[in-house]
């Protein structure tokens, strides 16, 4: 019990320091540049954390807008200082990848609301200099969205060479072309939607439960009070990893596997493989992610309805977009599937954007956006390419 | 506190009661009489409590047995004595109704492993005066089919006109025809499979780790201890009810509509019609359902493999068999999709057993067999209007 307490200790420690101080470049917007949230608040002062790859050419014109999904972060093609892991996106990221950092300048920000250094939760809440907890306000995709487009201007960036992002990230990357349509040329919305559905709230509901059920969460105080709600976010991240793959992958990955045996148990360890590497998921997802940022972000998810945004009518949200979009889908990914991608290229369709769609066969489901998947990095290459000559970046930078 | 500590203690006591002296007929197997479990132990003495609708016929040829699912029990046409509520399969079992309690004689017994009067982790170990908790042996379908046939022996029922369920019902009927062909004439497996799959298992695991993760669980100690896992279960119970329901009639039900307001709060409330349908889901399911029981009855449907049983040729497993089958999934289902009932059908008609399929076409996904689905119902009906006629069945009784 004392064991387990030092590490609990440890993790907040450790969580704590790297959402006030992290391993990464941080730009602080002062009480002169508050911002203006959709909950009808104001937050000030803020920071946002990233990480730059690459080069920003002279003309500024080379920068690529990386959005991180509902647990990644900035951490895109760097060891991760927390759980000293290869970059998120390191497959699709780098030099001579498809989103290549010797042409491109890649930035990517950790999302308001989130726990890798951009102000959120588990931030010290300069009024009380106790962690925000439930008392930071709510906040959208299109506020994340506007925290970029502050540090963007902060960094001499007035307009994208492009945004790309899957899930979350793609939620991100709709709502970069419909907030900022002159400041986007090209963008990659993948494995995303314009709505999140009944069933995606149903499915980040039971999480949040999982999270708050969970005695240790303490109304959202565990960081002041010394606790961790493990197990309630271990099980809020099992149910979720479901998701975010389909049957089949499943199915072929594991089947009806025992785990390290060849006859059930008949007890309530792991005895399938299926079993082992869910807990596994669940455990080793605390270790690197706060709780209250899970539900904040999971609300953010909910909350997003870019239809509704435009009075109904999808297609207003890309009225005379001069940007050209690239929409990729997964067949077998069943929390985002294709139906929501075409609807974004009939709308886009509809506005007269420049659109091509991909919707690629794989039974990796949602999760394909993360995988070695070589046709994904062959439309995301391609299509950048493409765009770039159209931009006028040249090969070599 | 102290009320809600008053309510735990009511609520156990009540299930406590119902789970060794329900309100039902029970039949008391004593140590002449041991249950051989899967699990190589023997179960003595136990229990079976049951429900019957209308009249055995002289010839005692018209008996038909229900077989429930996972959260149901045998309180398939009458008032639920927990609940208040109706049975939970009011539509399908009556007089009049497609199994017609005025033709038949219906039979339903509470699974082996369950809470409401059937031996299980709730009901109390002879051997030391408490309950027996998680020293209750795991058990499989084909113990739960086992005990229902020592059951039925009991009642002097040689030969089932029928038997139907849906489910984990579904799966007892297919180890039933498996188990004892020549007992079973007609079968009606409705919306089941042969074997969970990886995605199933991996729900269910979800759900157990919900339980255990809820202190209250007390290493499945609770009813000794006076705590009841009311959070975990309820979490667990808000996921599994996801799986119940297809995509489209969570969209139907409630799309993204606000409760009770216009706007979003801002908050973690349920803002969302679906967030309160689930919470109200879980909530309700904690009264009526005990912990550890869902833990061994998930584990069942598990462990729950035909094909492995018999050497991965599920063909044999209904070698010879007389039974005339009726094979009914849902479109919507993708717990247990189409294809799991279409390779029942191949087996059996590999093995040249009777059979008819039929796939109805819904959007009320798994849920579909206990709700109002007149297809269903005719087809039930002509099924058994049909195999009433080659048994010799009259048409008054």
């Amino acid at each position: 019990m004392a064991e387990a307490n030092l590490t609990a200790v440890r993790d907040i420690a450790s969580r704590s320091r790297e959402a006030d101080y992290p391993h990464s470049p941080v730009v602080r917007f002062g009480p002169g540049e508050p911002m203006h949230l959709d909950a009808g608040v104001e937050l000030t002062p803020f920071q946002i954390a990233y990480q730059t790859y690459g080069t920003l050419n002279a003309a500024r014109s080379n920068a690529v807008l990386i959005c991180h999904a509902l647990t990644g972060d900035q951490h895109v093609a760097n060891i991760h200082p927390v759980t000293g892991k290869p970059g998120w996106w390191e497959t699709m990221v780098g030099p001579g990848r498809p989103i290549d950092t010797e042409r491109y300048f890649v930035i990517c920000p950790n999302v308001l609301g989130a726990c890798m250094g951009t102000t959120g939760p588990s931030s010290i809440n300069p009024a009380t200099g106790r962690p925000w907890g439930l008392d930071f306000p709510v906040v959208t995709v299109r506020d994340m969205v506007r925290a970029q487009a502050m540090l963007l201007d902060h960094l001499g960036i007035e307009s994208l060479f492009a945004i790309a992002g899957g899930s979350l990230g793609g939620m991100q990357v709709l709502q970069w072309a419909a907030s900022y349509p002159q400041r986007v040329f090209a963008a990659l919305p993948i494995a995303t939607s314009t709505r999140h559905s009944a069933q995606n709230i149903a499915f980040h509901e039971v999480g949040r439960q999982a999270v708050m059920a969970d005695p240790e969460w303490r109304g959202g105080r565990y960081l002041l009070e010394g606790t961790n709600p493990r197990r309630g976010l271990a099980v809020a991240r099992m149910g979720a990893h479901i998701t975010y793959l389909s049957d089949a992958a499943l199915h072929r990955k594991f089947g009806r596997r025992f785990q390290d045996r060849s006859n059930p148990t008949f007890s309530f360890d792991a005895d399938f493989e299926v079993e082992s590497y869910l807990r596994h998921q669940g455990i080793s997802f605390v270790e690197r992610f706060d709780a209250n940022c899970y539900l904040y972000l999971t609300r953010a998810m909910d909350y997003f309805d870019l239809t509704a945004d435009y009075d109904g009518m999808l297609a207003r949200a890309f009225k005379d977009s001069p940007t050209r979009f690239c929409v990729v889908s997964f067949t077998s990914d069943w929390l985002f599937p294709t139906s929501e991608s075409r609807s974004v290229v009939h709308a886009l369709n509809a506005a007269g954007a420049r659109v091509s769609f991909a919707e690629i066969v794989t039974d990796k489901g949602h999760d394909a956006f993360l995988l070695d998947e070589p046709e994904l990095f062959a439309i995301v290459r391609g299509f950048l390419d493409s765009a770039g000559k159209a931009r006028g970046l040249s090969g070599g930078r």
